[in-house]
C-alpha cells in the first residue's frame, strides 16, 4: 500500500483518502476471494460500491488526531484503523437507512432498496420488502463485523490496541444510544431545543468528530491533556456539523447531497431546526408543522410551506448562527492545544469543510 | 465471580451456566450504571431479560473445548469469552426475529414486538411497527458491540487473543453468510436437500458447535490435530442439531419451545424437512406444500395438512434418521480424538442434549 505522503508536512487529505480507499478495497477483495461461493462476492461488491461514495471525514480526523500529537511511525497501522472507522460508518449508514426507510443515499438507491429490486421478479410484494430490509440489516452486520477484522489485523502493538479498544467501545455505544434517542423522539415533534442537541451530541458530535480524533491520537500515545483538547474542539464542531446536516436535509440540492429534500421531513426526525421553529411558531404555524412533518406522503408543496415557516420564525437564521458560534468555539479551542502546527492547520480546514458544505 | 467448580473432574454444566450468567449480568449492570441517563438502563435491562432464557449451549461448548485440550488455568478468562459468545448469540437472535418477523422467542414477545408495544399509545400504526423493528435492529447492534467489549476485557494474553480473534471473525462471517443464504432461499421452496444442508452448515453447524469448541480450545493453545478432531465431531452434530430444530419448529410443544408451531411454516423457511417432503410428494401434495408454506395467514388446520404430507412422504422419518446417523458420526469422531476423558464424556452428553430435546 502506498502511504508515503501522509507525513511529514501539511496533511495531504487526498493521500489519506486514497490510502483508506485502497485499504478498504483490498480488504473486500480478499473477503470475496476467501469465500468465493455462496453470494459472498456479491455482498462484498455491494459494500464496495456503497463505500465508494463516502467523504471519509472520520478517517481524515483519525489520521489528523494521530499526527497532531506527533504520530509519525506506524503509518500503515493508522490507515488501517482509519479504514476500520469508515467500515463501521458503512454499517451505521446502512442500518440508519433501514430505520429511516430512506430511498436514496449518496445519490444511489439505499441498500435495502437495491436488495429488494434483486428479488422483485419472483416474490410477493411483502416478501420483496422484507428481503430488502433483512438483507440490508445483514449487510450492515457484516460491515460491523468486518470493521473489527480490519482493526484486528491493523498491526497495532498490544499497547496501542489496549488504548484504542476502549475508545472504540465507547464510540459504538454512544452512537447506538444516540440513534435510539433519535428513534424514541421521532414521530412526536418537540420544541425542546436542548433535547435535540443531546441527540446531536451522542449521534454525531462524539461519533463523527471526537472519537475519530481520540482513536488516532491514542495510537500515537496521546496524554489526557491532548485528549481533552480534542474534546474541546470536537464537540462544538460536531454539533455544528449536524446542524449543517439538518439544514442540508431541508435546503440542500439533491444533486449535491445525494438525497431528496423530502426524506428528512417525511421521516419526522426531531431536529434543532424544527424545535426552534416550533418554539417561535404561532398556533397556526405550529399546527401546520405538526401535521406535515412526519407525513410519509409529504410533497414538494408541503415542503415549501414548511420552509416558509422556518423563515418566518427565523429558525433557519438561528441555526446558521448556532453553526457559526460553534465553529468559532471549536477554532478557539485550538489556540492553546498541544498539537503540531500542521495539525492545527488541518483541524482549521476540517472545521471549514464540516460546517460550510453543500453535501 | 465464583467459578471454582469448572475444574477439575467431570464438566459441571450448571456451574458453567451460572458463571456465564453472572458474567453477563455483571456486564449489563455495569453498562447501565456508567451511562445512567438516556434510556441505556432500559435497553440494558431488556437485553438482560432476553439473555435470561438461553440454553447456553455455545458457552458450554466453549468451556468444554478449552478443557478437552487440557485448559485448566485462566478459568475467569474462558468464562468471559463464553459470555461473549452468548452475547453475540443474543445479537443474532434479535436480528433473526426481525428478519423472520417472529412474534415470540423463548416464550415471550420478541424484542421488536416488545418495543413496538412500548410506544403504541402515541404513534400511528406504521410508526409503531417501524419503531419496533428499528429499536430491535439497534438493540441487536448493541449486543454485537458489547460482545466485543466482553471479549476485550476478558483478560486473555496477547497470544490467546491472537488465536481467538481470527476464529471469531470466521464465525461471524459464516453465520451472517448462512443467514443470507437462508434469506435468499426463503419464499421459493426447494427440493434441493443439499442446498438446505449447506445453509444448515453455515448457519448452525459451524456457528453453534464447531466455532465455540474451537474458540475455547484456542484459549488453551490447541494444535491443528485437536482443531480437526473438533470439526469432525462438530459438523455432523451441528447438522443434527438444526434438523432437530426444524422438526421442533413444526412438531414441538409451544410450552417447551417457546414459540408457535405456525411461525416457521409461515416464514416459509426452506428446511431439509420440506425439501425431502417436496422430493417425495406427488403433484397434488407438492402444490399444497407450495401454496401453504410461506403464507403469513397459515392456520392450525393448514399446519395439520402439512404435517400429514410430511408423514405420507416419510419426510419426518427421514429427518429423524438423518439426525440419528449424524449423532453416531459425531460420537465416532470422539473415539480417537486427543481429548481428556472427562471432556469426551461431556461431548457425549452434549451430543445427546443437542439431538434429543424438546426445546
Amino acid at each position: 500500500m502506498a502511504t508515503p505522503t501522509l507525513i511529514p508536512g501539511p496533511l495531504d487529505t487526498d493521500a489519506v483518502r486514497e490510502s483508506v480507499d485502497i485499504a478498504l478495497e483490498e480488504f473486500l477483495t480478499r473477503k470475496a476471494r476467501t469465500t468465493p461461493q455462496h453470494h459472498l462476492p456479491y455482498l462484498s461488491g455491494l459494500l464496495k460500491d456503497f463505500l465508494s461514495g463516502g467523504k471519509r471525514i472520520r478517517p481524515l480526523l483519525c489520521v489528523t488526531g494521530w499526527r497532531a500529537v506527533g504520530g509519525a511511525e506506524d503509518t500503515e497501522a493508522v490507515v488501517q484503523v482509519a479504514a476500520c472507522l469508515e467500515m463501521f460508518h458503512a454499517f451505521a449508514l446502512i442500518h440508519d437507512d433501514v430505520m429511516d426507510d430512506s430511498d436514496t443515499r449518496r445519490g444511489r438507491p439505499t441498500i435495502h432498496r437495491t436488495l429488494a429490486a434483486l428479488c422483485a421478479a419472483d416474490r410477493r410484494p411483502d416478501q420483496i420488502e422484507r428481503f430488502g430490509v433483512s438483507g440490508a440489516v445483514l449487510l450492515g452486520d457484516l460491515a460491523l463485523a468486518w470493521s473489527d477484522e480490519i482493526l484486528h489485523s491493523a498491526g497495532l502493538t498490544p499497547t496501542q490496541l489496549g488504548a484504542v479498544l476502549p475508545l472504540l467501545s465507547e464510540m459504538r455505544t454512544e452512537v447506538m444510544l444516540g440513534q435510539y434517542l433519535d428513534l424514541r423522539a421521532t414521530g412526536e415533534l418537540t420544541d425542546d431545543v436542548e433535547a435535540t442537541l443531546t441527540v446531536n451530541r451522542y449521534k454525531t458530535a462524539k461519533y463523527t468528530i471526537e472519537r475519530p480524533l481520540h482513536v488516532g491520537a491514542a495510537i500515537a500515545g496521546a496524554d489526557a491533556r491532548a485528549m481533552e483538547a480534542f474534546t474541546a474542539y470536537a464537540l462544538p464542531l460536531g454539533e455544528a456539523f449536524q446542524l449543517r446536516d439538518d439544514l442540508l436535509g431541508v435546503y440542500g440540492e439533491p444533486e449535491s447531497t445525494g438525497k431528496s429534500q423530502l426524506d428528512d421531513l417525511r421521516a419526522g426526525k426531531n431536529t434543532t431546526l424544527i424545535a426552534l421553529a416550533l418554539r417561535g411558531a404561532d398556533s397556526v404555524q405550529a399546527e401546520r408543522l405538526r401535521r406535515l412533518i412526519g407525513d410519509p406522503l409529504l410533497d414538494e408543496e408541503d415542503a415549501a410551506i414548511i420552509q416558509e415557516i422556518f423563515a418566518a420564525t427565523t429558525a433557519r437564521e438561528a441555526v446558521e448562527q448556532m453553526i457559526d458560534d460553534r465553529r468559532h468555539q471549536a477554532l478557539r479551542a485550538l489556540d492553546d492545544a498541544p498539537f503540531t502546527a500542521d495539525a492545527v492547520n488541518a483541524l482549521q480546514q476540517i472545521a471549514r469543510m464540516a460546517t460550510v458544505r453543500n453535501s
